[in-house]
């Protein structure tokens, strides 16, 4: 008698409330970020580290265990999808099964903490005083990734680096950082000189009121396939897109000064939005169901606003809309002042208002250090000494403090290390899918200059969101685009707009 | 060796976590009724659901029952509280084990089928379109009553009733409902030839713009103690309280021809979030710590609108506000005029329109319809008759059609049949807990007159709101006011307000 299908079907069961589960944490999430008191942040944490807790629990029980030895001991019974299933569920596991509870619940507490104590130290610049806090939760990080490195057979910073980007190499990495490193200063150089020397693009004069800049942002979601009927628009501190597949919730900011960036958020969000709404409905709740990881999903992000939505064409489509939702008009209103203004490059100091073209800098700088600080060669006392370092060598400019310098980002604060890679090799694939698209479907361009998109989507759906995590991200792209991760690929895109 | 703490330190852990896990369903039960995008329903009724079975399958556990009995066996080693805290877990453990998970899925999956139902056969008048679906309902609950009659060892109705009023006995409420429904009919003939008699009261003439109705609303809801650091206030279809103590949402509706109904509806909601508030913080997430019952939850609701914010001195201390926040004045918004529009008296069809002194005659009827639906002595085919006979005779009006008829309320529906009688019994308390404060507190008039709650809300802190569940709702009463539940505080004080 043959057990597999049954052990299998098991997993499936239990893996769905684990789905279920996480999809309420999510919700919850988004509520914290757009909707919760601030004095309800405590006990709201107690509610999410619970659920956590419970989902922790279901992934290291015993009789889980089994069940996967027993499915993959008979997985030839199983169709290709269910393996791939199979061998999601086996890759979560690991990572759930490497860390004891302790440390997954010290490291838990350990980040809030330090993100506390961020959220009071920014602002005040006092490193000091993030310091102590910064110093526990990288000693815990250290020893999570040293287990997990240990269950998945790699090196520490991949074990970390896995969990974001499934099957991501820190060599690979290496070599592709090293060659945008070796390749943007010179280029950054060119596109300051080119456009220093062209006729001053011509500011937006505000103010531009809040609920203007929302039906402007939710009419170019509309046009970009966002489904309001499953879906909203709120305000956050820091835009992101969230919810569940069936449920799309994403945020902005608005600025009464500046309208543009809160649109171009709002449609950045929505390229992460459109992912999740195409995942595999049949697979819905299971792990193969999934997004592929963090550099596919900020793929579909900067493709949406950087590839497609930053385009002349989208921009003529745009233009107008502008116009309309404000009432104004004149030379600084026409598209192509607009896809100007959409396309200036600076060095600045902060990576979340980087270009497009600075933007692989600030990324590299962040992997560079924390790969150094897992491997205990950079001390947190010495970190904003090594920030204003690299940021000199590879953005060009110095933070004067450390506000806008090593405190800037979240991600660090609450033990987020081996991310931020995702951002830049996102970036090199939404050029490269893109690419592909126009190349496969003629109407992509001439769609956006219509405000449809309905032909990028297609294909896209198609090629990236309906396939889940059923491919490897490197496999996915080859099958999409023919070929793997391609960094001439994303420098021709670069070159083309900004020196073309 | 004495393993009872242990065992009874494990049971505290699990009921925490039960209770984080009732939070979350709290707060995306409040998302689905304030936020969710229409066509998400579905799925997150998915994940609801889910979180519903996780919490099952744990009140279900073998290991927490043996917990339970090792506990109890020992329970002599507990203090008061924790003896306190014991026996609710074992209710609420007798609840979730008396049904079979089948019969509870059915019971779900019966009443989201009938609910959806009834949405679309309300409006459309259309009875027959839902009779089949609540004959299924009923026939589950009829199933549920007798397995929980069962497990609690009384009669099925009373197994019910104990959901929302634990040690809730029907043969109490049928003399208190009979005493209630000899008297009402007279009183409000005679409350109505008093008001006819009296020179009309002057209307208020809208519009009344919505924001400024929700800067009203939450200048008094801050008046009356609710803290918005730890909550929020939101639009629903129908206003209800939500959230969890440390994070309380609540919701109205607003009518831009009409602020009153919002204005009370908020201060109703500010009385059931100020008893959630108020649960004795160091038995949060245990069962003892939680609100005592549907009729004391009611009681502070009650106590909070009808009691406190219809009075004179309370509508004194708000007319200048309501001038103040649309720009009006004259003679319609003298005290004098607003506190007798808020104490108009009327029959009419619809429960919830209904006013505090026809209230209850809405309530006898759809309990002693609902005891005869459970004893099978009234087929859902003969509901429509039956319901049009008991209004023309306890309420004095006769509905044309079932829509405002015996289709108005959602609680049957959803497999909702006990709870009903909680809303009078809550009444009912609330005069006789209003009655107590202002003798034992000389300041909680005078404190109204001026909009300040603290002698009310403090005498309310002690007498009701920390001491949870520790008591049974008797002794509560009997502790808090001298003695048991006495239908005559009630009465005199429906005929203080209305005839004296």
């Amino acid at each position: 008698m043959n057990h597999s299908p049954d052990a299998y079907r098991d997993l499936e069961r239990r893996f769905r409330r684990l789905s279920l589960l996480n999809e309420a944490r999510g919700l919850l999430g988004w509520d914290w970020a757009t909707m919760m008191p601030e004095a309800s942040a405590e006990s709201r944490a107690e509610t999410v580290a619970e659920l956590g807790l419970i989902a922790h629990d279901m992934m290291t029980d015993p009789a889980l265990t089994d069940l996967l030895a027993t499915a993959e001991d008979t997985a030839a019974a199983l169709d290709p999808w269910q393996r791939a299933n199979l061998g999601e569920m086996r890759r979560v596991w690991r990572h759930a099964n490497a860390v004891p509870a302790r440390l997954v619940e010290a490291l838990s507490r350990a980040g809030s903490a330090c993100e506390m104590t961020w959220r009071a130290a920014r602002p005040a610049d006092d490193f000091k005083a993030l310091a102590p806090r910064l110093r526990e939760v990288i000693a815990l990080v250290r020893e999570q990734a040293a287990a997990k490195a240990d269950a998945l057979d790699c090196a520490p910073y991949d074990a970390l680096l896995d969990q974001y980007e499934p099957g991501g190499r820190s060599d690979e990495i290496e070599a592709i950082f090293d060659d945008l490193a070796e390749f943007l200063p010179a280029f950054t150089d060119a596109v300051l000189e080119r456009q220093a020397a062209e006729a001053p693009v011509l500011p937006l004069d505000g103010p531009f009121p809040i609920d203007r800049q929302r039906a402007l942002s939710e009419r170019l979601m509309k046009a970009a396939g966002f489904p309001f009927d499953q879906g909203r628009l709120d305000v956050s501190l820091h835009p992101f897109s969230g919810g569940t597949p069936d449920d799309l919730r994403i945020t902005t900011r608005y600025d009464e000064a500046d309208f543009t960036s809160a649109v171009m958020a709002v449609l950045h969000e929505t390229g992460h939005a459109l992912y999740e709404r195409g995942l595999p409905r049949a697979w819905r709740h299971q792990p193969v169901g999934e997004a592929r990881g963090m550099s596919v999903h900020e793929s579909q992000s900067l493709l949406m606003e950087m590839q497609a939505c930053r385009s002349a064409e989208f921009i003529g489509f745009a233009a107008p809309l502008m116009r309309d939702a404000f009432g104004r008009d004149g030379p600084a209103w026409r598209a192509d002042n607009l896809a100007r203004l959409y396309t200036r490059v600076g060095r600045g100091l902060i990576r979340v208002d980087a270009d497009e073209v600075t933007y692989p800098t600030h990324v590299i700088l962040r992997y560079r250090l924390e790969r150094r600080i897992l491997a205990g060669d950079l001390q947190v006392d010495d970190l904003p000494g090594a920030w204003r370092e690299a940021m000199a060598e590879l953005v060009g400019v110095t933070p004067e403090d450390d506000r806008d310098g090593c405190m800037q980002d979240i991600h660090w604060m609450d033990g987020t290390f081996g991310y931020f890679p995702t951002y830049t090799l996102g970036a090199m694939m939404a050029a490269q899918l893109f690419d592909a698209a126009r190349r496969a479907e003629p109407d992509v361009m001439p769609g956006l200059a219509r405000g449809d998109f309905a032909p990028l989507l297609g294909w896209l759906r198609t090629n990236v969101h309906e396939l889940g995590s059923s491919l490897t991200t490197a496999e996915l792209l080859t099958q999409a685009t023919g070929r793997p991760l391609d960094p001439e690929i994303y420098k021709r895109h670069l070159a083309t707009r900004y020196l073309g």
